[in-house]
């Protein structure tokens, strides 16, 4: 049901500067680049490997573009660091439906839009061993509505 | 030089119970699991994809063993969830020198072991956007003295 690792989201106060250094130490480059209003970030998806799921693994920048984001209240309390992880998924709808069986709460009744049209649900990281955790259906088999 | 995610490290209180809810919850199994003293942890790899570099990414589980190692420490202070996040590369000891030559500090002046004997250096987080960071070199290419 859980294929891939597929993010890494890393919380961060300057998008640019952190992707540069990502870019310049580690030899990561941008795979792409988008605004989530509903999320309040401004995100980038550094592409570091290929999966044995057909997938890829990412780091995924996240600056907030607004105070009373999710990501904005991270940085306040926690400063820049981890923000959560993804496990990749075919199916969102049966994973979070999986898991909410198995007694974790799942923070999205439906899924919804991440990265490039992905299909995403976050679980309660109270039911993960403080771990904030996505669940990512790939876009080209994303239908979230 | 870093061609993969070799895996995200999950500071816990109790091993036995976190890796049980990573194998109902999402169906991940452990690969390996061990004692590192020096580091005074006990650890388990779950595995959860293949790489296109040939290797794997895994989950990694911390438990301290010892009040006054770093990941009873990071409990004390910041509770459970990511500890750090690992690159994997096919030589530790040349891409140290390349983080330390692009003004990164690396903790650890020679590799060190880490799990099933691959070699290992951690990155000063406060260089790294408050993310923990470690380099890893697999075992079977491994050569850490
Ligand atoms: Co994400
Ligand atoms: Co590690």
């Amino acid at each position: 049901m859980f294929t891939r690792i597929d993010h890494i989201g890393i919380a961060c106060r300057d998008l640019d500067a952190t992707a540069a250094f990502y870019r310049r130490v580690y030899g990561f480059e941008i795979a792409h680049e988008e605004v989530n209003e509903e999320q309040g970030v401004r995100e980038a998806m550094l592409e570091v490997n290929g999966t044995s799921d057909g997938h890829r693994t990412c780091i995924q920048l996240l600056e907030p573009i607004r105070a009373d984001s999710p990501v904005a209240k991270f940085l306040d309390s926690r400063g820049e660091g981890v923000h959560h992880i993804a496990f990749g998924t075919p199916d969102v709808r049966g994973a979070s439906a999986d898991v909410r069986e198995a007694g974790v709460r799942v923070l999205d009744a439906e899924p919804r839009r991440g990265t490039s049209g992905s299909a995403i649900a976050f679980l309660h990281p109270k039911d993960c061993g403080g771990v904030l955790t996505e669940l990512v259906q790939a876009p080209e088999a994303a239908d979230p509505t």
